[in-house]
């Protein structure tokens, strides 16, 4: 993607200031002061879906009944395996994010019951991001100078309450085949170092030496070990990660894949890639290809147990109006 | 107390209450003054589990491989039913429970953008009960005296940050047969009346309808209509329910199910059975014999499609320390 | 844009533009794409502060040690007001505003205590915002086109943690004389209607009557009956407000005023008047003149036992990077 | 207190035993098992108020017209000194307890503005608890066994949004004369050491130093340095504090004072005096005597420039039904 889509988004950035100088001068109409850039017509950067103007589920689309029931046969032992991580105060987040917990004794105050049958309850309260472990980001998360997928502009469908197009209550469950592409097998090492970043070239190495192809519709996953430092180098964790470079979001957004993850908080390659832009990976893939990222998911033991091929099943809770999930995906074998 | 309906209950706390006098007056030694009730023995009222003393995980021990492999064997057209409602400040919800959201930009104040690609992103803040919409509640939820599964008491492992046992990021995702029990269609009609309640012979005659059996690892789900109410008449929904009586929990149990669901908010009937305690059903699934309880459940595409046996498959979100979740299972057929 | 009312504003925008045109053409070294809006000189619409460039608090600078010992001498009777309203979920709130409560019991499940002397204690948590009730808006809180007091520019000193200059906890105490101005009474009705526009001469009739002169330092207050409303009709007392014009907002801000005050939610009339933008006098006061505004007084006791001149007292809660804060201000007479 | 108090504690318990004895066995009525505790009679622990058994303020009785005018009689400067300290979430805080912001831009995605004005704010979201940082603590805060001031069972006032009683809301504002004592002036030191226990005498001999006398209806506040530590080294400001002994609690309940508070955490010796419970000096004032707490004062300058007589004055947030409140008291000289 490097070489070639660059350009076209400095192109883009040259239009919309060529349009803000017309635009500013010749808009009365304009409501609000920021006529510049709401001017910019965001298609530029970031293209009406293939799937139409109204889209809102992306490469949701892919899903299909066929691909449900073939991945069903892919399941032999019977073994099931847990992608998400335990999440609590403690879990290394971004930037400010952070994860409370209170548990309660409602109406037990001084140890008082309801009942005959002196019934007792926990009942927990939660505050914080929904960015926090092992997460889904969706179609309304990343987006390129406010505009977000399908050429949506934050201004007419952001609000503070939540987002009034493209939230994940839409999306229905990810219910298709997961491909692993172990990178740390691919590198020689438990851990990938980071800023490593892996190529098209890197990716179809890996499936040829695990016998997969990707097709459309697949969940595509990358073990790097990442995930094996939170909880014990919290500060390196969260500097850097291993992960896929700007060509091969552009390579996996053109296999039609349904979402891309890793065991890593941010799926590309930290720091980035030479010239690369910042988190330009995610913009491929979520804006422009309508993708979803799967992040910090627990591959070891999918890994450990050489399974490159699985049902996998994501059912995210639907809180209306979010572009983030905190998940627990199920790969079973 | 009640001196009838519990006579076991009530021997319990005969019981307790004798040993409080002899400690009271012989436990000079008593770190704190709630001797009488720390003296009483739970097990008297909840069970050592049959799965050991130092279980968490109750009836998730049902789970098996092969059940898992035999599940999938049920999946004939590849479509997916997502079991989890919308949720939002607007959910119906138990007591005080509430939720809200918060969309923010972070760093984008007055429209900044990050790097040469722009980059700009949605981040979600949420605050609110774990026992909102469709939601799981685990083994640590609901007790019997601040009692709790395999006799562990409130004070040995409930702390205000979460619970030190019994949390659900210990429960492994529940990946087994679904059965789906329309008791809509059995009482011809919409939406099953608030108090209704369903008796093992119910269950059973339903059961033969629809030629299933109910066996050891399975989840059993009722579908009654009442979800519809949810968002149409919230008092009415939140004031009572159709459900299970005592007896079919109590059937439920010795059936060795993992988990019973069913499309409203606390699975029983409600105006409770004439002479039953406060969710006493939910005690004996939940605090007596490690079942797991689903609230909330989107049925009714199911029940449409007459859509009896299923793939069912849970992965609930991790937060350390929590009997709660807020959950989207997947129904797959 | 608006082709007549706001001529100043209409030239720094145009002013803008051609600075967009400018920048956008000749800034390859700009970091982030929004060149055309970060070029603008927010200076245009916000000015430079009269106490310097570097202030942070504004009027406050007006308070003085003399101006304490005079308001002191006001004190006659002893009687003390609490000018604060009562904040839980039920208070009419701002928007997307809300407020919520939490009691726990840490450490007592099941009735448990602590120590030989069994310490038990309550525990509150809340989350909510800090526009709910009786409030003090200070000078990073409102803004004209992301530009804030003293030209700040939101891009520069907002963060999603709060913001890094003009946070509350750098504004002192205000001590000083308070006035109060009985709009109600001067109306003859115990509720001004809503939209009522108080102009400079309206005010100045009503302080000839009170025989009250405002002074450079003061804290002025009006008094409207309009807080009677909240609890009893919520939709029209968030709906509209009484309350001073564009040209009064003016008139106090070279009156030298630290604070203004009333006991609506917005101080100035709503809807706006004709002509008038979106709280345009909160903008003269806050953004333009660095002057605090304080919402939701409760001045009920005041007017009614006819104060118009007290020692105000306010010494509110210092959270770091806050632009609001919940209060209780206390006029002592 | 010590030697007496304690005795007559250890007599209640005894008697709470014996009645749990009986009315174990006597008392079919009892609504639900916790009979032993719910049937001791609480006033033999916690006494019903000299105010009356409807009192729900306490001490806030002492407070005075005339001890107002007297106050302000006090000012000779004009000086002020705010005795709050900055909250955030660096804050040392007790135990469980934290505090959070967030700074959002609501409708301003993108960059957007609304009206002509071009409005911009920011608006803050807060979570956390009501114990952080600078804080007051209510008759409802700190009990015995479960027993508030005036008598009040938890189980009778205490509800999950709120106490149903002693709520903060109804205690006035506190104006009044404030009295320093200068505690590390009188050991000799900048910070008073953790557990170095103030004794009547010790208050005695630094009234004398400082030519002060206590009077009903003051706020006595202990300066020891103590706060110093906060952000320099939280490890040891949490771990203990200097403060008042047990016999110092009741020596100040006798003097009829309105609120005690000092520059630390919780106002008594921590590690506890040999032989003292947990917080038994703040269940001598606040449970037993209905005498407000002040916690974690900014004391500094008052101390420096020897100001030991002053108006006090604390308006704080009117959070209905809450028992804590981060507050900043103002002292005027």
């Amino acid at each position: 993607m490097n070489t070639v889509t660059r350009p076209l988004l400095g192109m883009a950035l040259s239009a919309l200031s060529v349009v803000a100088c017309v635009q500013a001068s010749a808009a009365p109409k304009s409501p609000s002061g920021t006529a510049a850039l709401s001017a910019a017509d965001p298609k530029s950067a970031v293209p009406v879906s293939k799937w139409g103007a109204d889209d809102e589920i992306g490469a949701a689309n892919e899903l299909k009944p066929a691909l449900v029931v073939a991945a069903t046969k892919l399941v032999k032992t019977g073994k099931t395996y847990q992608l998400g991580m335990e999440v609590n105060k403690s879990t290394p987040a971004f930037r400010h994010r952070n994860f409370r917990l209170i548990t309660t004794n409602p109406g037990q105050e001084g140890g008082k019951t309801e009942g005959p049958n002196k019934f007792t309850y926990n009942d927990e309260h939660f505050e914080g991001w929904l960015g926090v472990g092992t997460q889904l980001n969706g179609l309304g998360h990343i987006g390129i100078d406010s505009t977000y997928y399908n050429a949506n502009r934050a201004r007419d469908f952001v609000d503070i309450e939540g987002v009034k197009k493209l939230g994940l209550e839409k999306t229905p469950p990810i219910v298709t085949r997961g491909v692993l592409l172990d990178m740390a097998a691919y590198y020689g090492t438990d851990v990938v170092k980071e800023g490593t970043a892996f190529s098209p070239s890197d990716i179809e190495t890996v499936l040829k030496k695990e016998n997969v192809t990707i097709q459309p519709g697949d969940v595509v996953i990358f073990h790097t070990g990442w995930l094996d430092l939170a909880g014990k180098d919290n500060a390196r964790f969260l500097a850097g990660e291993p992960g896929i470079n700007r060509a091969a979001a552009q390579y996996l957004a053109e296999k039609r894949v349904v979402a891309v993850g890793a065991d890593n908080w941010a799926l590309e390659a930290v720091p980035f890639e030479k010239g690369a832009g910042t988190f330009e990976g995610n913009q491929t893939l979520i804006t422009k290809n309508g993708i979803y990222v799967l992040e910090n998911l627990v591959t070891k033991d999918l890994a450990h147990d050489k399974v490159y091929e699985f049902l996998f099943v994501l059912g995210h809770p639907r809180y209306t109006g979010t572009t983030q999930s905190i998940i627990n995906p199920v790969a079973i074998h």
